[in-house]
C-alpha cells in the first residue's frame, strides 16, 4: 500500500492553488481536474469518448448503481458498468437516501458495496447539510457524518481504494472547521467539501469561498480536497485559487437538457446566442440556430459535449495561468464576470498569508500592477514585510519614483544620484518607491517582484495605497534619517506630509535637474 | 452602382462599436472583420482554407502582385492568383515603396493596375507616416497622401470597386483630425487609419486608442473604417469599441515563424505554454511539445492555424458582446490584460458622449455594476442626465436605498413608505439611490437601466461617485424640498453632509423600521 504521502503530488503552485498528481488504481490523474459525472444507467455520451477528451477522473452514483445492478454490480465492477478505464469516484448516494427516505441502505451496506465494484475513490453515506438547515438539524447531520466516515474509514480494505470524508456545515463555518479538523484527525487522505450546488444557483459566490477557505485552513496541503457539485467556468478559478483540486458536476448535461450553453463567463439560453466564439468540434461546425434545428437527442448531446469542452477549457486556462504565475491576475479579472462573483474579491485582499503560502518566492514572468486591489498581492505583501524590517544606520534618505532600468543599482537614475549626493555617499541611503510595492531600497531593489513587474500608468488614487503608508511610516520610524531628499512628485508629497522629517525635496525628472533645486520643509 | 449608404448597413451597437454589412463585388462580410493578411506568391495556408473558417475578406499585397506577376496579373486577376473567391482587399505597397525606394511605382500606376485586378476594395498608393517621424514630414506624407488619394479617387471607374482613403498623421492628432475631415469631403466610402503597427509593438495602446476616436470624431456613422496592422486579441476589443470595422494582420503567420502562439490575452513563446485552453482543431489534438517536435513547415503551418482561429474567437466574442449589449464589460475587463492596456481605461470613462451614441437606449439584459468606473458607463450617465432635468413640486423628498422588486413603484419597499407617509403623500416626492446610477426617482424608476440592473454588493468607497455627488447637488438645487426624509445610511449621510436642508433620518431596513426612528438635522 502505498503512504498518503505518496497518494498525491504537488508539482506547482501559485496562491492556495496547485498543480499536482493523484495516484489511484487506475493511474494518474492530474490536478486540478474537473470531474464530469457519469449516469451509471442512462449516459448518452460514452465515458470512452469523455476520456478521450482527456478527463482521466469521473464519478458516478453509486447508490443508483446498487439499485440497478444490485449485486451484479459486484461482479462487473464499476469500471466495467460505466465502460471507463480512468480513475473512478464514487458519491454514495446521500442526497438521493435523503430526499427517497431509503432507510434500506445504510452506510456499512454502501460501504461494502462501494468495495465490491472497486471504486478507485469512494464517499461515506454522508449526509449533506444543503444550504439554509438550521443549525441544530445541520449539527445533527455533521455529527452523524462524522460517526460514519471514522467507521467506514476503519472498516476500509487495506488497498490503494482511497476513502474521501466528507466536509459537512455548509453556511455555518464552525461545523465546517469541525467537521474538517475531525475528517484529518481520523486520517482521510483526502476530503471532499459538501453541497454548495445550492449557494450557486442563488448565487453565493462570497459564501462558497468563505466555506473553502475556512476548510482550507485546517487541512494540511498534503490532503487534495474534492468540491462536490461546482464545476462551472465561473466558480472553476475561485475554487482552484482557494485551494480545490477536483470538482465535480453534472451541469454539462443537465443545462444541455433545457438548452443552456455553458461560457467562459456564465450560461447562455442557445437562443440568445448569435455568435459562437467557441472553437471545439460542435461549435467550429455548427452555428447556434443550427443547433437548436437537429433532433431533440442530438442536439443534448452536442450542447453537452460543447458544455464539457467550456469546461475543459477553463480548467486549462486556470492550471495555464499557475504554470506562468499569473492565478492572482486571471482571478482578479474574472470576479468581473458577474458582481456577485467579484463580491468574492475582498476574501482575496484580506487571505493574504493564506493565499501566500503556495505562492513561489520568485516567479519567471514579471507580476502586472494595475489598481489598487494589487497592492495586497501575495508577491507584493511579501517585498513590503521585508522592507518593514528593514534598517541601516545612515543618516540621509534618497527617495525617487521607480522608472528606468531594473535593479534600481545597475540604473542610470542611481549614477546621477550617486554624483549629485557624492558628499554624502556613505551616509546616504538610496530608495526607489512605487505606489504598489511601497519603499524599494537599492540594497532589496533585486529582491523579486521588485526587478519584476510591469506597472499600469493609470492615473492612481493616493488614497488608496494604505499598505504604503503602513511600510513608509514603519520605515521611517525603524531607521532614523535625519533629513529626507525627495523627489518632487505629487505621489510622494501626500505621504511625506506627516512624516514630520526634514524634507528637502528636488527636481529629478527632467535633464537639468541636477541644477534645479526647490527645497521645502514639511 | 450602388450609392454609398447601400454599401455599409449597421445591423446593432453597442458603444462605438457596431455589427455591419459590407456589400462588396464579391459578396456580403459581415463587420466587425478581421481581415487575414494573403502573400501574393508564398501563401501557405491556402486561402480557400481561410474562406472555410470563415473569413470572407482578406487583404493582399498590389505592389508585390505587381513585382511579381507584372500585366499578366490583370490577365488573371487577383481572385485568381491568390485563388479565393470572397472579397479581397489590396494594400498599394506604400511600406514597400518607401522602403525600397522603389521611384518606378507611382500611385497613378498603381491605381490602374489595382483597377485592372479587379480588386473589391483598393487602397491608394499613402505614404504612411508611421510613428516617430518628425512633425514637419508627417505634414509632407500627410499632404502628399491626400493629394494623391483624391486624384486617385477621381480617376476611379464607376463600378462598386470600393476605394478605400488612408488617414495619416499618426500620433500628430490635429494632421489625423485634418487627413479625416479632407478624405471625407473627397467622397470615399470607406476610411482606413494608417500604421498603428509601430504604436503596438511599444504597448502604445492609449495612443492608438486616440488616434481612433480622433478619426472617428470626424466621420459619419455610415463609413466603416479599417485599421491597419492591427489584429491581436489584445487590440480587437478595443479598436471595435473605439470603432474600427475591419483590421488586417500578418501576425498570425509571422508569429507562427517564431514559434509564437496567440492566446486571447497576449503571445507566448510555445515553449513557455503546458497548457491549451484553445478547442481548435490543432489544440484539441496536440500539446504544445507535439507542435514544436513538427517538421518546421508543418509546425509554422499548424502555429498560424491556430494564431487564425484565435483571432477569429476574439473577434466572435466582441461580435456576441455587442449582441448581447455587453461590449463595455467586456472591454473593461480585457484591458486588465495587460498594464498597458489597461492604460485606456480612462479615454472609456472621458469619452462618455462619442461613446454613447451607438449604444441602445434600452437593452434585453441588465447591464453589471462592479466598480467606480461603471458610474460613467453610457446607459448610466444617460440616466444621470435625465435625473439631472427632473422637476417637482413637491415639498417632501424620501429617499432610500434601491433592492427589493423593480421598478420601484411596484415594491413592497414604496408600499411601506406610502403608509409610513400617508400624512403628507401627496406632497412627497420617494426616491431610491444607488451609488451608481445616483438618484432614482419613482417615476423614472422604469426608465433603462434602473430597473435593469445587477450591482455587486462589494463595498464601495464613498468618496469615489463624483457623478452621485453631482446629480444629488442638481436634484436638492432644482426642486425646493422642504423636508428630507433618508434612509439612515452611512453612503446617504455622507452624501446629505452638504445638502444644507433639514433632514430627518429613519431606520428603513429590519422589520421594525415603522417604529425606530432617529432624527438629525445636518
Amino acid at each position: 500500500m502505498k503512504s498518503k504521502y505518496e497518494m498525491f503530488e504537488i508539482k506547482r503552485s501559485d496562491l492556495a492553488g496547485r498543480i499536482g498528481i493523484l495516484h489511484t488504481n487506475h493511474g494518474k490523474v492530474e490536478t486540478p481536474a474537473y470531474v464530469p459525472v457519469i449516469h451509471p444507467v442512462r449516459q448518452s455520451i460514452p465515458a470512452k469518448k469523455i476520456k478521450e477528451m482527456g478527463f482521466d477522473l469521473v464519478i458516478t452514483n453509486a447508490y443508483i448503481t446498487l439499485k440497478q445492478y444490485g449485486d451484479d454490480a459486484i461482479k462487473r465492477g464499476i469500471h466495467d458498468i460505466i465502460d471507463y478505464d480512468g480513475t473512478i469516484m464514487t458519491d454514495s448516494g446521500g442526497y438521493q437516501v435523503l430526499e427517497y427516505g431509503d432507510i434500506d441502505t445504510d452506510y456499512k451496506k454502501m460501504a461494502e458495496f462501494e468495495k465490491g465494484i472497486a471504486t478507485d475513490i469512494a464517499i461515506p453515506l454522508d449526509r449533506p447539510t444543503g444550504f439554509g438547515l438550521a443549525k441544530k438539524k445541520a449539527i445533527d447531520y455533521v455529527n452523524h457524518t462524522l460517526r460514519i466516515s471514522k467507521e467506514t474509514l476503519e472498516a476500509r480494505d487495506n488497498n490503494v481504494q482511497i476513502w474521501i470524508g466528507p466536509i459537512q456545515g455548509s453556511e455555518y463555518s464552525d461545523l465546517v472547521k469541525d467537521s474538517t479538523r475531525n475528517l484529518v484527525k481520523y486520517g482521510f487522505q483526502m476530503l471532499a467539501l459538501g453541497s454548495p450546488v445550492e449557494f450557486m444557483e442563488s448565487y453565493e459566490y462570497e459564501l462558497l469561498a468563505k466555506m473553502i477557505i475556512t476548510a482550507k485552513k485546517e487541512m494540511p496541503d498534503s490532503i487534495p480536497l474534492h468540491l462536490f457539485g461546482a464545476g462551472h467556468p465561473l466558480t472553476i478559478p475561485l475554487a482552484v485559487a482557494l485551494g480545490c483540486d477536483t470538482f465535480d458536476s453534472a451541469s454539462y448535461m443537465l443545462y444541455a437538457k433545457h438548452d443552456r450553453y455553458i461560457t467562459e463567463d456564465g450560461t447562455a439560453h442557445l437562443d440568445e446566442i448569435s455568435y459562437f466564439s467557441c472553437t471545439c468540434e460542435v461549435c467550429s461546425r455548427l452555428k447556434p440556430r443550427e443547433i437548436l434545428a437537429l433532433p431533440k437527442e442530438e442536439k443534448i448531446d452536442k450542447l453537452a459535449l460543447h458544455n464539457l469542452y467550456s469546461i475543459k477549457s477553463e480548467v486549462d486556462r486556470v492550471k495555464e495561468a499557475i504554470h506562468e504565475g499569473r492565478l492572482w491576475e486571471y482571478v482578479l479579472r474574472k470576479v468581473r464576470a458577474h458582481p456577485k462573483l467579484f463580491e468574492t474579491m475582498p476574501l482575496f485582499i484580506s487571505n493574504t498569508q493564506f493565499l501566500a503560502k503556495g505562492t513561489p518566492r520568485f516567479k519567471e514572468n514579471a507580476i502586472f500592477l494595475f489598481s489598487k486591489e494589487d497592492q495586497f498581492r501575495p508577491e507584493v505583501a511579501r517585498f513590503h514585510d521585508t522592507v518593514r524590517k528593514f534598517k541601516t544606520n545612515k543618516k540621509n534618505l534618497v527617495i525617487i519614483p521607480d522608472g528606468g532600468m531594473r535593479p534600481f543599482y545597475l540604473s542610470p537614475e542611481y549614477n546621477r544620484l550617486k554624483k549629485r549626493f557624492a558628499r554624502i555617499l556613505d551616509d546616504t541611503q538610496f530608495c526607489q518607491y512605487n505606489p504598489y510595492l511601497g519603499i524599494i531600497p537599492l540594497e532589496l531593489s533585486d529582491v523579486y517582484p521588485a526587478a519584476h513587474y510591469v506597472m499600469s500608468g493609470y492615473q492612481h488614487n493616493k488614497e488608496e495605497f494604505t499598505e504604503f503608508l503602513t511600510t513608509f511610516n514603519t520605515f521611517l520610524k525603524q531607521n532614523r534619517f535625519k533629513t529626507i531628499h525627495a523627489a518632487d512628485d505629487d505621489f510622494l508629497k501626500h505621504y511625506t506630509k506627516a512624516a514630520k522629517k526634514k524634507i528637502k525635496f528636488f527636481n529629478f525628472r527632467g535633464k537639468d535637474n541636477l541644477k534645479s533645486k526647490k527645497s521645502t520643509k514639511s
